[in-house]
């Protein structure tokens, strides 16, 4: 594929995952009346449907990453070129930025809303590199064993993330800096980006280490 | 396909579609007691399901369009004549105003109830024109590359799409319009609905352009 | 399949089935603490996810019916002799009451509970003709277009079924007697037991008309 | 596969289950606000998810028990070995017990937390007996009949056991053991660990004995 294409679908992606994420996450603050739980189950339900229609629809022309550490690791792994990572992670930024303004607009709230929710705290970035871990061994086990089930099981570590961490999983570098431009309920305060994007990072690291330990080493043993 | 065979098919998936939406719109009402976000969960879980039904039984009989757009859009890429896509679309219309009236029956009200839920302003068009784009994007690229997962694509899009979006999705002018049919959750004033209908017709125009730009013109290119 | 092994699935089957839908319709009950919404959500989204299983499991075994009127359809279309049919239909009422029992067990309940919940009126009666109709239907096309999606068809009809229709959709005249065993959430009063089947056997002809409708007859047309 | 391997997948599995059964039970009580219904709600729909993910991607690794009496039904089927059977479940102990401690740190609880949520008597023992043997019944009629749908099998059979049984399905006895080191929501006390296991063994063995009456003996009939 084109690389221009492939970059149109990682925004086009990248944009329709946030407008979900902060989206639903308004429409479920606005309905649920206090209601929280509630709140975050339509959060994760509609994020989780909506990354099965992306992977499914945008996976065979970009490889539906639509996060930086997902890309980060296809380089890792030789699959990608320098260029082609950097214009990825660039798109995603931008596409990620632009979806939640989208969602202020179809919300119709303020468009500039630095985020204000504090998200910090070993516990926090604990959840982080769990859900990364997760999220990377998901892609990487799954390419490898049930390649077509790839969307159904991104969705539904998505679906889980949200509710066993105490983050609720951002697991994404992109999705994290989005979420520091609103102040609805899927928000972050600026200041606690770095450190998720680290924990996020480092997550993508154990996950590579875990994979590797999976993985039958074929020249070296007769399993 | 016999016309009258595809028509009766469309006829009959219109009408449960909205069966399914008024009906399970006026049970979450009456059952969640004030709890609005419970009642759209069930209103979309309900939706999405019957979406899966509809679209694997009939589809194959049909195409399952259930939807102006959809018809409109088939039309637009020469896959349907136009007395085909005209007879398509009044099948809809009357499917769909017979589905709010079973609905009304089923739950033991006044069958002419027009609707009064003002839906307006810039924000609920731009929802529309989103959500109509999602939903035509989702079967366009759907068909190309994962065709047999195109009901499970369309359940998922539009379990997403009731809440990240503030018109919680009608995106389809036979629905908006036979919603103008009833008072209860789901119900929309009849002033409302052409404006709806406009958005609905421009989001189908930008997803036909954006699937235009990430499909491969191969006889010009060569990736 | 010899005789006695396909009674053993429908047994089991229709055993499971009741004691999913009656038990956590008291599991809800007993949490969601007034809200029935919520209870009735649980309800509808445990029993979908059974009959996924029961269908996937014992369906190559005895086809799953779990149903008298599914019995009857396939005696009708000549799928099943007159013994089999009367063997299947007994053992669905056994299986059927017995889970309603095991429900009660599990849940520390009087045993024998005769049912005390009204559900009576033209509305009850036109949703479950509704919901049978819309049943079998799904079962015909379904077999006819992609039967190895039948389990997840049948499963997201039951689950939009509950919502869409007044009656939270019956459909099942061993289900509807079962349930006339408790008085908790899922009950119905006996005298209202037998309308309820009528309609069902009605919904049933219903839907055999409309697959006749809805299906090519080759050797008379040429679409 | 080589051991090893398959130990690391098991003891990841196995927590990656634990983890998300307890810290997804800690988030639904955190935010259900007194609301239990929705507090398990978001606790089985995560807990399917999670399965379904490990087993699609561990699964092809080392089948995926993550459950003692899963590794002693393929024992009892000659399998598995002695030694292989031993390994597995001391494996699954051993990441059973780090997963719980893995949601208490990332929720920020004390690590040491001996559980005191009374679960006894005949009810709750009946409902550990079906939970387990419809477990296991699930998993070797989907082994037999639907291979692929495992995974799918046993996310839904467990969604919906969580709802039908008063124990809300422990059905594994590493699940409860480490369920015995949380006071939160999916807590257990020590006193009820060893009947739990009783009942799930029975179960196991009832599961076996359907599983061998629903199976076509060839060489001695000719259904």
């Amino acid at each position: 594929m084109n690389l221009w294409r492939r970059l149109l679908a990682e925004w086009l992606g990248t944009m329709a995952l946030l407008a979900t994420v902060v989206g639903s996450g308004i429409m479920g603050q606005t309905l649920a009346g206090g209601q929280v739980g509630l709140a975050l189950l339509a959060n994760a339900v509609a994020t989780a449907a909506i990354l099965y229609v992306l992977i499914c629809t945008l996976g065979p022309i970009s490889g539906a990453h639509f996060n930086p550490i997902v890309t980060l690791a296809f380089r890792l792994r030789g699959e990608l070129g320098n260029l082609d990572a950097i214009c990825y992670v660039l798109t995603q930024l931008i596409g990620a930025a632009m979806g939640v303004l989208l969602a202020h607009a179809m919300f119709e709230q303020s468009m500039w809303q630095p985020g204000i929710q504090a998200r910090t705290g070993t516990a926090q970035w604990l959840s982080e590199v769990v859900a990364s871990a997760g999220l990377i061994l998901t892609i990487m086990l799954g390419l490898r064993w049930r390649p077509t089930a790839i969307p159904a099981l991104v969705a539904c570590f998505i679906l889980a993330a949200y509710w066993f961490t105490a983050s609720t999983s951002f697991a994404n570098p992109a999705v994290t800096l989005a979420r520091s431009l609103t102040q609805s309920f899927a928000g972050i305060r600026a200041m606690d980006v770095l450190p998720f994007i680290g924990a996020q990072l480092l997550g993508m690291l154990v996950a590579m280490g875990l994979v590797a330990g999976l993985s039958p080493r074929e020249p070296m043993t007769t399993d």
